[in-house]
């Protein structure tokens, strides 16, 4: 299989690389209308074949990958499905669900594997969560709160949210398999005019699940925190702990009805804590192996046009309903169905 | 100056080891309305008088501290303020705003001192930031986030928000001297029927500055973290951490005018990080030494009853305008003049 | 039981607390040279009889608690056995080994309870890693290091060996149920003259295992960090976090045999940590009703007089042994047996 | 300049990369006697040259980098030298002090430039730190305390002195400028036959300084731990800290004179504590990049063969002075001149 890159700017050097450690493929070519980033994508991989535009590039591979502005995912992505190449791109899937949606129908039609560079689907911490939620090791889950801040760095086409939001979008969707039915946001731009660098974002599923997330570019430490609160057992996972990035902790409040007569008892549990052994490979490769497993053999990745689309209906929800009491229509509040 | 405490339930003892620490007053007197919390009291402190009501415990005293459940604050302070005592109150001043500002009127007819028992407030650290914030050093402060989150303790006659989330809207105050202009609150009752265990706040003040804050009697791990970010410094108070609880960031983002014509640009400052020296003397005994010297001296408090009694607002801002979509009355908005 | 206090002044206040909180005995009395210091204890305890000598005080109590300087340990437990009392003495037991073990001799001969205070002995997490030491979860032990380090306090009378190593020995002591055969420090007295303010120890053991220490008055953070690697899993035990003190590591490093002919392979274990839960209750108290048990009882505390020589022996064998070039009698190196 | 690299086994990997990223430098060729590492070479820069010896290699050069196993490093740099080409040898130098004090002779009758990769002397926080002590920041400093123990990764030839300890051995040399006086060494080989695994090292200085090291592949956490403990600052040094590599501690013990007569007085000075700015530039890159600028200006490294040299004779001296009762040869000790 023959895969090109299109897009050598911020983060296709990323993918470059992931694709160049992957088995099973030829990466043959890259594409960046920058002549700059174009040459550095040679310099790095000689046995590339460099183009300035995706046009010029079809012919010469079977699948590409999209890491190009997020506005561009739209006619990149189509272009390259009426080619008849399979397509890895980028998260978000597009920069409209209306987008996003047309590009899932045009994969069902032509038979294409169409898949969303979620990364974090891929990533074995999140992995093993899910793992834990689905062996009923939670018990119900109560809530779910997310951090996600760090200084920088700033996106030139979205926001706060598109950026980094969307990550916990995907990881939610993943480990609860639903969308939230209510959803709103709230925010400030504090350095630039019109676009949120913090924002802060409140989610409600249909199971009474709750979810919080914090998102930020102004923040002076890093932070990958994440706790997910159930009825049995309780997670903090902190991707951002170099070595114990799940902990499951045995700890819990039970409701305990009163014997005779009298008051309920509330009772806590004070349990064990564990750090299970987490894999250390890397995402990046992982969800790149994925893409050319799923092509070989003609199966939907996890994260297939259909996933991406969700997570763009996501993020068009909380947009919409922005809570600043400045900004124009915050009162107006909006639901979507699961 | 001779001084009683009312309740040896919960955190009477707490007050009683202050007050017996404390030079400049006796303390002679102790009630509780419950034989078994009195009898305790009077074999820690022998020298004590019991009573089992404020009634009995009036001729004996020339002020009282009151720690009893938050319902009977209103009486037992209205009471006191009667009988011509100074009065230091638990927080949060009263369960009303309506009620808190009967308290303030009385005080203020009689001349007797009415102070709440903010603890945070007399926190070296809280102080320390607040010195910051005053010189200037953050520069405009963007928003600030706070987390307080822990396993338990559940209050009996109060949800999460009155019990944890009353610090912060104390500390908010004490650092912004502004009330927010518009305030909302999601949560879930996870485990109790009707009453909140975890709780998402958004606030927003005249100025700009947004806050959030997550409370949670749910979380296997015990959070004090607050982020101020300012557009020239960024400070993080985390006061779980045993030594280093204020950290003051020289980090910021700043957003540089085209110098011919293009686009703006963003700058990183990246520069030191330097944690002030502050003093690890306990809050609840400067809190109690504060009460003690305003008496004397006839002054207000810092969190004397008009800032309770805003803290009390600000606790109905946010209760009044709770986000979960099932909840009576969601979509209904509210603010109130600063 | 009538149980009398000598020394009210670093130390004795704490263990002023724990007789006044446990149940099974009559904190009746207290003795304390400086007049200051005995009037701050019957303020404290109003309950107490106050002595300016131990002579005064036999005919009062049963049993007395020690927390004198250290070089008075001998002369005071010494008086109260002679008088028939049984004895709680701090660590060490004496400030020599030959003194120690006449107390040793002196407490069997009348049958009375010699107990030493060490209190870690009564800590859970130290507990916790017994129980997982003796259940063969670790493995042979290979090595074991220990770093208790922080700014103070200077002790009067002895080094910082004597004030701090003291713990890892009576530690060390206490798990391994033997005594190091072979033991050398080094160190400097940076500040003052002659007293060593930072020191490491090194221990070898009959079984082969080594232990390290390191222990400052002269550290800017505090540590109370100690490793324990075994054949089969490791533990590391942090007494300076609040939540999880003892983590238990499935980690290993295995040297397997060639298979048919070639090198030793390295094989590593990678598998989950688990932090146990361990009680939160405090050493002091528990470390008093265990002499109070013992006493009622007539059984030898964990920590009796023969527990107590050993530590002293310990100590006199590193002193002994000290490697600074510059210092006296380097080279010369002891050894005593188990 | 053309450059070739010796040895892609374990490290030249990371040599080939920083050769690959540096400007200056054409990094023409590579050799290795595996013939897989060679190919595993030539597929990742497929512009190199490949060699099975370094004997084809030297027309095709004017310096090399050696990252070959210890033992051959002399042979391989020896070889390098002859020919006239400059030579940056991976650490240690040579596995003894006469073959490393023969390679600096032989650099310098030849004129070439010998450098070691003594990598943590390019290292910010390394390079920040000696800043602060030739400031005099920190006063005269008593004590340097180490750790750097992780779990693996085993070397071949030598044992965890030889692999780990060098690095702080290199450190010391530069932050102090000064050969220890006297060294000693304590260790144990838990895994396998005659090679430790664990080790801990003492050294004394003719200023007076203490210096103590641990180093082990066998710890279930990665500690990389320094503190610098001086009469005016302390500085604790976490290298596998993310974000505050350098911590400097306003904080010391001063000894003050009796005023009129008695005691002498200890006061602990609390002050701020300063992470300053430090760069997270690679150090494998400014060393690499140090190298080449070097040998166009014709200028010595800071590690230079004279300063790989005396790392060598620590080595060797706390390596002579082993500490194991059971070890040959343990009570002999011995001293260098500095």
């Amino acid at each position: 299989m023959r895969v090109g890159l299109i897009g050598y700017g911020y983060w296709g050097p990323n993918l470059a690389r992931a694709l160049n450690q992957t088995d099973g493929l030829d990466f043959v070519a890259c594409c960046d209308v920058n002549p700059k980033n174009l040459r550095s994508a040679m310099r790095a991989y000689p046995q590339l074949n460099g183009f300035s535009s995706p046009a010029e590039m079809w012919d010469s591979v079977d699948a590409v990958v999209i890491a190009t502005p997020i506005c561009t995912h739209f006619h990149a992505a189509q272009a390259a499905l009426r080619h008849g190449k399979h397509v890895l791109v980028e998260k978000p899937l597009a920069h409209s669900s209306v987008l996003a949606e047309e590009l899932v129908h045009q994969a069902e039609r032509s038979g294409l594997i169409l898949m969303t560079g979620h990364t974090f689907i891929y990533s074995p911490p999140v992995v093993k969560i899910k793992e834990l939620i689905d062996s009923g090791a939670l018990g119900d889950i109560h809530y779910i709160s997310l951090s996600r801040v760090n200084l920088g760095l700033y996106q030139k086409d979205v926001d706060v949210i598109w950026d980094l939001a969307v990550h916990d979008f995907s990881i939610l969707l993943y480990w609860l398999e639903a969308m939230p039915v209510w959803g709103r946001s709230f925010g400030r731009a504090c350095v630039q005019e019109n676009k949120n660098d913090v924002a802060f974002i409140w989610l409600e599923y249909l199971s009474g699940i709750v979810a919080a997330i914090e998102v930020s570019w102004l923040s002076p430490q890093k932070l990958r925190r994440t706790s997910l609160i159930g009825s049995k057992r309780m997670i903090v996972y902190d991707d951002a702990d170099p070595c114990e990035k799940v902990k499951l902790y045995d700890r819990g409040v039970v409701l305990t009805p009163p014997q005779s007569f009298g008051e309920f008892q509330l009772t806590y549990t004070m349990g064990d804590m564990v750090a299970p052994h987490v894999s250390t490979r890397e995402p990046l490769l992982l969800e790149v192996e994925h893409f050319i497993e799923c092509v070989r053999q003609g199966r939907q990745p996890h994260t297939n046009g259909a996933f991406g689309l969700q997570v763009v209906q996501t993020l068009e929800l909380v947009t919409a309903n922005s809570g600043q009491i400045r900004a124009v229509g915050r009162a107006e509040e909006g639901s979507i169905a699961a």
